[in-house]
């Protein structure tokens, strides 16, 4: 059981702090540099002065939670993969031999794993046991779970990264594994959007044509019969969504809470990212993009958020394996703001610097 | 004095091992993600087996080669900083606060330091004396440089690149740092593509409106005035080129005489990569890209040379600043080919593979 309500955490998130993002601001200008020319490092060492309420932000320990549940939809064949890969997935993810695993090693991360509803009993010493119901439901047949059962999702995620910034993590991603995520990230995104199936629906891991098609269809049915409220992103998750996407939501929202930066990674990730800031739109802040996904629905998600994502590797793994690269990204902001020498350490003087202000 | 002349190192290079990369390219297959789910990931993983002879690439010892000179044309008022700041700069990478120099440390490469044409005598232990002459003539009036300077600053750039080799490195940027040199590599664009100085110049590190008119003018002057060959790069590079970008570009064609991948930064750095291309067509399998300069002519020279960059970070700070950051993604790319599972090892069977394939 939950220590807290929903509620409670969502009224306890702080804007940035606006004073340390200035003072970032004005030491980025400072340095022997033409002012801005490091682009979106620049954006990044701010938005982290205004996460931590510092100029400088100390990136230590990075972890990337990934959030494994089962979703019913998978029995309308809209997958390329069956649904025991989820469950298998989940325990290579503790082997070290997937994609997140290989780039978090290479990257200094860790991995906290997380069983929100995978359709197997888990019972490993690596995966923390947050299951709330065994898969969900079926989405063109029946609501995916009931409220209660969403909004334990969304705290188990707030949870696990509250445990992972006492644990002394500052610095999160949001991953998953769930065969048939894309079909619920879809509905969801359109939902919340109003975008039609066509636009939010890609071919996931693999789809033929024809699976294409019928995966538009399934989207269509649910949210026909289903009929989500788009104001209410509880009442979405509920009807259409999946715990997976739910939990997700729930880390950038605990990460808002423990005022810790969230690494989002492709579109299962920032669909979530997404529902988060539509439960509690002072969760934005605490967001950062890391790749754009191959996956279509990406880019609609990342224009609601109005986030831009730097890094353009045409990946549609999942997992949350955009987000250990993008921790290289962080740590090469955190060291251009702390360790580049001024204008003044550099011997460069009044001249230069009178010439760039004229620009 | 160069131990061979030029046309003994383009003779020399020798295409991509496509057995390797059908090896890569295979293993790659046999993962555990979708295939071509590492998108970019892969395709540079496949590359660097082309390049190295071998299903798994090592890179290991990694440098920044700077290249370093004034440009004649920086009296024309075309930059925002003055010419002095070519020196300061080369001596400020030297103490390590300079934006590429900070990178560099925090992704574990070196830098090489190379004074090919700095306006001033420099003596100093870390900065490689391959002084071709000091400046270049500012080509709105007269010819950067003779022919044979051209020549003796690419040598000075292969140089680098083999000397780099035999000192084990394995993994090569091209950065640089020369008051004036949007200017040239600009003409040199438009010189070697025919496009208009319009869309090959930008507003460099910070011009106002009639700095870059005035800029824009200045290079078509130079265009008209100097007539450079367009089918010979090396007249291009004499003509209305600079040493630094001759030398870049020497860097690209040691590196592929070595075999050994040259990253590509920013807009000066890839107006060198399209003339090493142009020299020689067989080294342009040995370049990888790595961000979008937010400089308005690199995504033409990108074009030209059919080269996609992973990151976009809005930067156009120059040095080198992106090849670090790139260098961070090929680990990546070489972690994953290497040390991913395969479907077998990770127990998803032929069902999983089956759907695959249907695909």
């Amino acid at each position: 059981m939950s220590a807290f309500p929903l509620e409670h955490y969502i009224s306890q998130i702080r804007p940035p702090d606006t004073a340390a993002m200035n003072k970032a601001s004005v030491r980025l200008d400072s340095l022997v540099k033409p002012p801005g020319s490091l682009g979106k490092l620049e954006s990044i060492a701010i938005t982290l002065a205004g996460i931590g309420g510092d100029t400088y932000y100390s990136a230590g320990k990075r972890c990337v939670i990934i959030m494994a549940a089962d979703n019913g939809v998978a029995g309308e064949g809209v997958a390329s993969a069956p649904q025991s890969v989820t469950y298998m997935q989940t325990i290579n993810f503790t082997k070290g031999i997937t994609g997140v695993a290989v780039l978090a090693k290479q990257f200094g991360a860790d991995l906290k794993i997380v069983d929100v509803g995978v359709n197997a009993q888990i019972d490993h010493p690596l995966v923390i046991n947050r299951k709330v119901r065994m898969s969900t439901e079926n989405i063109a047949k029946r609501d995916a779970m009931t409220r209660d059962q969403a909004v334990e999702a969304v705290l188990a995620g707030i949870e696990t990264a509250i445990d992972a910034a006492k644990q002394g993590y500052t610095l999160l991603g949001a991953g998953e594994m769930g065969i048939g995520n894309t079909t619920t990230s879809a509905a969801v995104l359109s939902a919340l959007t109003g975008l039609a199936a066509e636009q939010t629906a890609g071919r996931g891991a693999g789809l033929t044509e024809s699976g294409y098609r019928h995966k538009i269809q399934v989207i269509e049915t649910a949210l026909r019969d289903r009929a989500p409220d788009p104001t209410d992103p509880i009442d979405v998750l509920a009807k259409v969504g999946g715990l997976d996407i739910a939990a997700m939501a729930g880390v950038y929202i605990g990460g808002g809470y423990m005022r810790i930066p969230v690494v989002i990674d492709g579109f299962i990730s920032i669909v979530a990212a997404l529902v988060a800031a539509c439960v509690c739109p002072a969760v934005r802040p605490y967001m950062i993009a890391s790749h754009a996904s191959d996956e279509q629905g990406y880019k609609h998600a990342a224009k609601a958020l109005e986030i831009e994502p730097c890094l353009h590797l045409d990946m549609r793994l999942g997992e949350g394996s955009g987000c250990p690269l993008m921790f290289a990204m962080i740590d090469a902001a955190c060291a251009l703001i702390r360790d580049m020498g001024t204008f003044e350490q550099a011997g460069i003087g009044e001249e230069y610097l009178n010439a760039l202000q004229e620009a």
